[in-house]
């Protein structure tokens, strides 16, 4: 526990104002380690993204057959990581020499850009709705949406 | 969403059942592809997990100020998290050469492993009802049954 805590507390001060909820203006980070630590985080976030995504595009694809555990189970988790995004993506790393496929233009334009994340939430929380519904009719177009929002923002604000 | 797709396609094969929700035994790496994506993941959610944890660490040590707002999103996310962790570790990784602090034991005694992910959901369940219950006197301590849970299994499970 002693260890636990000396590790929390380091990340406590990395990332104290993450998960601040009610504040969602980007930040600066404020040293290398703060945005090597935001760099990680927001890296896991992406990952865990295409994790859910991944059985999704092959099932709106045809290529493996449609499982509604998998649709609701996965639409359930890219809601909840889409609204973890914001508080991820607001630490402004720009001034580190960090490994990174986010564009600068993710703090220069960050009210564009937390419109993509919304986005992102709006078709994320419509999937999940669809999944719950049953209705295999929609759930192509559902999943169909969550790319499109994904696309969009990739196109805009992460580097090639 | 041609690209997406086919990264989609990807993730699908090489990911096809996590989230499948109902199975929850272990499965086999399918090959260095698979095995290479279960470590990114797992990792990823751990990288998300302690985030979330760091600042709770600080407020349960005093070492930041309480932060009601915090409590509740950090409690919220962390249940989610530990919610997914199953599916995410399941996939044994044990035959490949990955470079990872998962230890063999994890799959090895899968039946206790996930006890240790029970406890972790249970314990940040409760923390999450602390938080939303807004009583200050029980937050330290239901945060050190969160930091009990993630300890008592890296005792086991993690590789120093």
């Amino acid at each position: 526990m002693k260890q636990l805590l000396k590790t929390g507390l380091m990340a406590a001060i990395l990332s104290s104002t993450v998960a601040s909820g009610a504040v969602l203006a980007q930040e600066a980070a404020m040293n290398e380690k703060h945005a090597d630590a935001a760099v990680t985080y927001r890296q896991s976030i992406f990952q865990l993204i295409r994790s859910n995504m991944g059985p999704l595009g092959g099932m709106a694809k045809g290529a493996i057959p449609f499982d509604q555990a998998v649709l609701e189970t996965n639409g359930m988790r890219l809601e909840q990581l889409a609204n973890m995004m914001s508080d991820y993506l607001k630490v402004d790393t720009r001034k580190f020499d960090v490994d990174t496929a986010a564009k600068d233009e993710i703090w220069e334009n960050w009210s564009e850009f937390e419109g993509k994340i919304d986005a992102l939430k709006s078709a994320s929380a419509n999937l999940y709705q669809v999944a719950q519904a049953g209705d295999e009719s929609q759930y192509r177009a559902a999943i169909g949406k969550v790319g499109a929002a994904c696309k969009s923002c990739h196109d805009d604000f992460k580097a090639d």
